[in-house]
């Protein structure tokens, strides 16, 4: 962690993965999402801190409304924090995207977060007629912008990526200043620095390989902020994980998933099917499903 | 109503109109949704048949993503169906719309529907970097790629308003065909005809003036339904209103709200800052949050 400052939370976070029917059979996009807002507020029983869905434009992974669905988890919930993971920024528009988590943030308390990507997964990117070209662009004047909505008050702001706005004020305006924005970090340095430059959190996205190479950006984001006059911020690690009663156990049950997402052909680096957390320890998304689906029996 | 074969129902639309406390200051537009939340919630337990919140980004209507607010009204209803009053289709991205509507089809249960509108409020087109030259194009292009992603299965589409879709699958899939989607028609007898010829549900957004002048619209949708092949559909009639114990006293009530809109500069035709009411019979917003502040104490 960044600093003691900053207590130890744990969150989980989904794309939303579709399951399989007692038959084997993949369930539909709508079983999947409403799944998905009992597992929230399962989440919130449980004592998690955080719930979190990923943005995918997927027959897999049909979560391309996430702020619908924690909207409607933030009815049933009163403590559990709600947020993307992540929205990916790049493709969409930061005007739209303050206005969902700022109305998401009033109807759930101030209970709202966003972790804003590039996109390590492109498949937003033709729906709505991004190129891969302005992967950088996109992203660095999409972030700029957020960061000034952040702020609240009339925006004056000019881009190449979108419409400019002119003293422009635009609502929901929250209720208590920014709620906390997180920059989704795979692996580039220049988005350490970027979220070092604007005083956003930090994310680290660790989807294979050894957690320990990701150490030095938690220390650069250090030094940044520091060279940028910010306050400390707190840094989070997001891994893929899966609980079960023993390490040989949860092997065994995870590892076919991980196995079959690393064969399919995909336009990003491949990632495991069943999901992920975040933050500091682990925890598994199907595990919660498992639990959910004992309960409803 | 089109057809004697749909039945009568009773909704109630709202633009999420700021309020004022007890002291007679504006509240937040943080409490604003939350009072909507309740409001919708309060609505189901009345026994209305449709709950619609109408999208605008402006300091008095600060509801711009009213699909996160339904999907909080949704995780708290079973009964109730749910909407957009309206969605301003000309500055949004049909792709977004149809997939936050698909989602809280999802949530609800099958209980989303969609007014498409043109934006007789025109306060979305500078945030969103819409020209109104393009006012009618927007919309016309808009409405036909919504049509095509209603269909369901992978969406071909090309148009000079957004990006192209080339085989695309546009996920979630809803579960059981298309929602019920309505055009909201303030006059146009173009827009009628554009909603026949799509097969979409007519909604008359009488926002002022005698009501008798949207009769002809009814009987043109219904020549231009049998013209273009299409099964009759349902039309809905949208009307400000106010309930009180007697029509003097309903008067005396919405007035001044209704004279202080009318004498409001705006960029579009003036409309009570008090809600309003669709489809038949009509019911006044403002009676509900009353009664639920009355419930509270």
């Amino acid at each position: 962690m960044a600093s003691a400052q900053f207590p130890l939370v744990l969150g989980l976070d989904t794309f939303g993965d579709r399951t399989n029917d007692a038959e084997g059979r993949p369930i539909s996009h709508a079983e999947t999402i409403r799944n998905l807002v009992e597992q929230g507020v399962f989440a919130d029983q449980l004592g998690i801190d955080f719930f979190g869905i990923g943005e995918h434009h997927t027959d897999d992974w049909p979560l391309s409304a996430a702020d619908v669905v924690l909207g409607a988890i933030a009815a049933r919930t009163k403590r559990i924090r709600l947020g993307s993971a992540v929205t990916v920024l790049s493709s969409d528009d930061p005007v739209r995207v303050f206005q969902r988590y700022s109305t998401l943030n009033a109807i759930s308390g101030g209970r709202a977060e966003v972790i804003l990507g590039r996109g390590s997964s492109i498949d937003s990117f033709p729906l709505f007629g991004y190129d891969l070209a302005d992967y950088e662009t996109l992203f660095e004047e999409k972030v700029n912008l957020f960061a000034e909505l952040l702020k609240g008050g009339p925006v004056t702001w000019e881009g190449t990526t979108r419409a400019a706005l002119i003293n422009q004020d635009v609502v929901p305006h929250t209720e208590s200043g920014p709620f906390p924005v997180w920059i989704g970090v795979g692996g580039s340095p220049q988005s350490v620095v970027r979220a070092a430059h604007y005083g956003f959190n930090l994310m680290l996205a660790i989807i294979g390989g050894n957690p320990s190479r990701f150490a030095p950006f938690s220390r650069l984001f250090d030094q940044a902020l520091k060279q940028f006059g910010q306050t400390p911020r707190p840094v989070g690690v997001h891994g893929p994980g899966h609980v079960a009663a023993t390490d040989e156990k949860a092997r065994e049950e995870f590892w076919p998933y991980y196995e079959d997402a690393s064969a399919r052909p995909v336009a990003s680096p491949p990632r495991p099917r069943s999901s992920s957390c975040m933050r500091s320890g682990c925890m598994e998304r199907s595990t919660l499903v498992r639990r959910r689906r004992w309960r409803r029996r």
